[in-house]
């Protein structure tokens, strides 16, 4: 995100350079904040002392995956998806089972048939992305419950990224997975960070969260793996959990008006492109099939526009054809990326000569 | 260390507090860094684009060794050596050789002839750890020579940690293995980082550095893999080998001075613990058998004395008897330090009894 940090964050951080505080991180009081801010804005109680510290959510997410799972084993991720979910998934020896959303009317939603029929040809665990990557959908708790269900009934283990929540938008809930009242939910691991919603991924923070009934499972990842984590990411992470919702308040707001002004602006300018406003998140996932340029429209918009938006082929085959643009910018700067894309429209137009693509 | 940061480094984290820089990291202007502080300090000028940012040096480590090894493989180890290399080496599959370190009069020193045999048996790489946690021992020249020799007629990848090489008391010399003259040495990978000497592991930020013929492997560390390092940890690094040395030549004085007077009061009040002065770092590797405490002194210290040592026993079978003790503090806490030590063994006496171990 194009923004200053918050100040409780600042404080912190400038309080730990004056006492030169910069060694190897121990968790510290990250987890109670962590909990406090899930009671307060979730109704959700974690026990902080089950939580562990992991460097950032990525490789929490593979350090309860191997321990969850064997070599082999298959694991279910929704496509599209956020890209390093499958470069760490094979690395670590397991299988990416790809389970492609469904195009509703109202935008991308999870197809629970599909979803069950992946589940029931043998997976071991589900990672599932809540609220989502690229899509910006938020599952609602009737959703979660009938993943859990799932879940239960096929024995899949879930691991819900939910490094997304705290930009959930007005008229969304968040619903942590396992705070559910189902078998599934409690064996589930959630992976929780400040680092998307106050911009502070550079610091390294995360935490994997338990439920009830998977707190040994978190209880062994190796403490080698906290030790990755970063001591400025911990101070920062319990400031922005503790302090730092009033400031949030703010940036949603204004992302808030970015992602309904994109709206606009595109049916005004690209009416071919089909985009639903996220639920949650500074990414608009943007359908650009109808403007027959192939695969890889980001490429075309880059040559032709000068404007940099993420290629959609990186999200997993139901990509194709789609771009990821990140609107946490100032509004002109929005502005000027549609009007951009929009040039490289009306150069390229609708049927591009193979030279173009 | 217990040290304030070096203002470089905080001037370098404010500014970017300041800026609200605080997002995913990029290898930025570090490596040109590290290269000037190569140059001016080693003699040494490694290609500044070849190096590859990671998040610390166990990782970076962890890599190399993924890159140039198969599962299975034997990876060589001096023993007694930094306890977090078992744990990652194993993790990775790979098989740990640990080769024990000689014991010679001035100290621990590096024992070719069973480096040999170790090779001979079927290496596929050396782990070398220069200068050496936890004796200090700093490798000459000609020794690495001999390891070099030694890598290529056995066609043993070398891949070193030159972590501590910042830290290098005067009268001995840091030789970076990857600037000798040989085949070995061009095809080998160190690992580097401010994190030791600068006081910043917490800040999340190392690189791997190769010989000429190591090239393509330290380009093939995946981007997922950089992209964990810290952001500010790439400043503060930035920093540090740019300005940082007025301070750290200051820090090292300091040190200099309490490795010695550890060495007087060890003398005067435990005899019966060896010592020898560390070449390079801040720990002191304690021999403690002629107390007749058993494989864990640390304990006894910690139970009888309230003073906290690390255990030998954690850094491989040589460790048993040993404890290593972190100097870097202010002169009148090693004291208090050593005095504690010495009240634990006037209680305990040289022949404890079983409850005492
Ligand atoms: C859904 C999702 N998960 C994980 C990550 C990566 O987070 P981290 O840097 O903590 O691994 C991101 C970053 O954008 C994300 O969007
Ligand atoms: C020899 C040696 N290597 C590696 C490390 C770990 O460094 P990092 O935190 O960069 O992985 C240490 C830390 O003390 C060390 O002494």
């Amino acid at each position: 995100m194009d923004t200053p940090l918050a100040e409780p964050i600042s404080s912190a951080l400038i309080a730990a350079v004056g006492r030169g505080d910069t060694g190897y991180a121990l968790a510290g009081r990250l987890p109670e904040a962590f909990a406090g801010f899930a009671a307060r804005h979730y109704g959700w109680n974690p026990e902080p002392s089950a939580a562990r510290l992991v460097p950032d959510v990525m490789s929490g997410i593979v350090e309860i995956l191997r321990i969850i799972s064997e070599p082999g084993d298959r694991v279910v991720v929704n496509t599209p998806g956020y890209p390093p979910f499958f470069y760490w998934i094979e690395r670590i020896g397991r299988q990416v089972v790809p389970s492609p959303l469904a195009a509703g009317p109202d935008g991308p939603r999870l197809d629970l048939d599909r979803l069950e029929r992946d589940f029931a040809a043998g997976a071991r665990a589900y990672l599932l992305c809540n609220p989502h990557n690229p899509t910006g959908l938020v599952l609602t708790r009737e959703e979660l419950a009938q993943v859990a269900a799932l879940a239960d009934r096929h024995d899949v283990r879930v691991v819900v990224d939910e490094i997304l929540a705290p930009l959930t938008y007005p008229g969304h809930r968040h619903v942590p997975f396992p705070s559910l009242d189902s078998p599934a939910a409690a064996r589930s691991v959630a992976l929780v960070s400040a680092s998307k919603a106050w911009n502070i991924a550079g610091l390294k923070a995360a935490l994997a969260v338990p439920g009830p009934d998977a707190r040994a499972e978190v209880a062994a990842i190796h403490e080698e793996v906290s030790e990755g984590a970063g001591l400025f990411g911990v101070l920062a992470s319990e400031a922005a959990f503790t302090h730092g919702r009033p400031w949030l308040q703010e940036v949603i707001a204004g992302l808030d008006e970015n992602r309904r002004s994109l709206a606009a602006q595109l049916a005004d300018r690209l009416p071919g492109i089909a985009y639903h406003l996220p639920q949650a998140g500074y990414v608009a996932w943007l359908d650009c099939r109808a403007l027959g340029w192939g695969a890889d429209p980001a490429q075309i918009f880059l040559r032709h526009g000068r404007v940099g938006l993420s290629s959609g082929t990186r999200f997993g085959p139901p990509g194709q054809g789609f771009v990821r643009l990140n609107f946490a910018t100032a509004p002109d700067r929005l502005t000027e990326a549609v009007h951009r894309m929009a040039i490289a429209r009306d150069r390229v137009g609708d049927h591009p000569r193979s030279r173009d693509l």
